[in-house]
């Protein structure tokens, strides 16, 4: 690579995060702050009001806490603090890797779980959980991804929110790909924790994830950590008392992601935002179906982050061709794969636009044809 | 800050990391790749191969895990896989914050744990870590720290590891601050698991660390860690298996690293920073011993890392002012606090010369008398 580096042009990363980000975004890292240092810390508090603003929620009653390192360690955080050492017992929602993960991260770390299973084409379904947190009295917690980037699915939220109030459970939201580009209505969902991380939709680099937390359920925490690095109630103590980070902070990374904030209010909003990625996602999925094409999921299922779609239906078809040939027209796509079914999956997030997305589906005609592996338009094929 | 785009000159940060790194390494952050490319996954190889070049190994007994996170998850990380579930104890040399750090991890984890303790300004002793180990018979890991941030001292690591190797237990060294400026024989000092930082004398920026481990010590740990996100043994498993991350790295991160290590091999390795680090800290001390500022550690245990001082001998000195003094001419330093010692500290790390120290010095001196604090010359005191 060291030779290349007056030559290179970044591809445009149709993948599900990290993503392309903007110039100024990257440029907002050309810098070497003191980590203890007051400049530094007015852009830590920056970030923080922004973020309760995306949640709509104030900081009396809820606190956002940034933790160190990928958007995994955060959700490890959130389980391995909300939910108490002893008589504590979580509930996650699996419909796909994300969900599998939590429950994964509850194994290793001891925790009691329970968990309410599906295909990854199908979210979750209110009454089960209604159901579930009537079988099992002793599950203090209940944790749903909100956009599943297995498949690109909606976990409804809101109304398991509903559920879990009424039972009188916490409700954790794993929120990584959504958050800053889909309404959440944290306390009108009755959501106590909220994860995320800085290189989805907000559109920055990463390095760091950030959980929004009800202060109550926060306050009752101490000790719970099974990691003293993960353990967010000491992140939020320090920072509220010094306004720093206990540990060092990836301080480039918040810089990037304090100009991200800065761009996201600029764009518009959350909303704006999320007819953004909308717009780009209809495009794609129109253009991709006129390539014959199909989609994994049912289109009222589908959200707009990312869209998982099959091989083409061609005996030719080799992904790690199509890939290369899109690479080598500027176009990062991703790989994908749920139980027996060949999938591959297009993002619709990050600094990138409809125009964009048809760069893509033209470059995608050409490597169909190239590799040999165009299927037969839909029009033209037999009802299956 | 938002307003300040175009006006900003950064401070040169004498501070023990994040530190101020140099222009190219921060513009090697100016891109977007794709996690799962190939170009990416080419980047990774080679921060492999640099790691293992600078501990002098190979790797075929080594290997090298990247952790996203900071410095204390890659330690934290290290601990919790390296001791196992059943039948491990760590025994921990504390003294400084970075001992007692590692103590309590294990505490967090419940990891059973044996400490030797010193008080900050005294080097482990040999002798006591032999006899803690014939005393605690079982004892299966040593962690020691090599250079202490909080005082600036050194351990005798190499001594220590004869001792541990002979006893035929498994040795921890928590390099974060020396690795890449100090010369460190990982194989002739039977050091089983090393660990360190991207921003401190690699002179990267923070978002990683990483841990050199022997194979044969790493290949025995599956399923010892108590965290998911932090288990290198699976971490190193995927990156051999698909030459990628479990979860998402910082890439931005990762690339200024890339960068910083080749800026490394071109300022001679790890001598001829060691060697620049050591002139700055000379040019330091010197310089400080003429304003009449005491150092906390005697002469003999000094390091090259960053120094810790006493205040100044003047009943009118303000951290605080003479911090914002020196912070208006450019300079940012450290403070620093030992049992009931008043300290602050200069870092001598990252990318700064011997000239950046004496703009420093002559910046102290004025910082002095402007808050009326200046001490009296060494040369005018009476001996203590």
């Amino acid at each position: 690579m060291k030779n290349k580096l007056v030559t290179w042009k970044d591809r445009i990363l149709f993948t599900p995060g990290p993503l392309t980000t903007s110039p100024a975004v990257k440029t907002a890292m050309l810098r070497d702050l003191g980590t203890r240092d007051e400049e530094f810390m007015t852009v830590i508090r920056e970030v923080q009001k922004h973020l309760l603003d995306i949640a709509d929620v104030d900081d009396k009653d809820y606190a956002v806490v940034l933790m160190q390192g990928c958007g995994s360690m955060g959700v490890e955080a959130v389980l391995g603090c909300a939910v108490p050492r002893e008589g504590g017992r979580l509930l996650v929602v699996e419909n796909g890797a994300y969900g599998r993960r939590m429950a994964d991260m509850a194994r290793v770390a001891g925790i009691p779980l329970v968990t309410v299973d599906y295909p990854e084409n199908t979210p979750a379904s209110v009454a089960d959980v209604a159901k579930a947190l009537k079988e099992h009295p002793d599950v203090t917690h209940v944790a749903v991804v909100h956009c599943e980037t297995t498949s690109g699915l909606f976990n409804p939220i809101d109304e398991i929110g509903d559920v879990v109030a009424k039972a009188k459970r916490e409700y954790i939201i794993d929120a990584m790909s959504s958050f800053g580009a889909s309404t959440i209505k944290m306390k009108k969902w009755g959501i106590d924790w909220l994860v995320s991380s800085a290189n989805k939709c907000i559109e920055g680099v990463p390095g760091f994830s950030f959980a929004l937390i009800r202060r109550d359920a926060l306050k009752r925490t101490k000790g719970n950590s099974r990691s003293l690095c993960l353990d967010l109630y000491a992140q939020d103590e320090n920072m509220r008392r010094i306004g720093q980070f206990r540990f060092t902070p990836p301080v480039q990374v918040i810089l990037a992601f304090h100009r991200a904030l800065q761009e996201l209010k600029a764009e518009g909003g959350v909303k704006a935002r999320q007819d953004r990625y909308q717009e780009n996602c209809r495009v794609l999925r129109e253009g991709m179906a006129e390539l014959g094409i199909r989609e994994f999921l049912a289109p009222k299922h589908h959200g707009w982050i990312i869209t998982s779609f099959h091989y083409p239906d061609c005996p030719n078809f080799s992904f790690d061709r199509f890939y290369d040939v899109l690479k080598a027209d500027g176009f990062l796509i991703y790989p994908g794969k749920v139980g027996k079914a060949d999938l591959f999956r297009v993002g619709n997030i990050g600094h990138i636009t409809p125009a964009d997305v048809r760069g893509l589906l033209g470059a995608m005609r050409r490597a169909l044809e190239a590799t040999g592996s165009a299927p037969v338009p839909r029009k033209k094929r037999k009802k299956a």
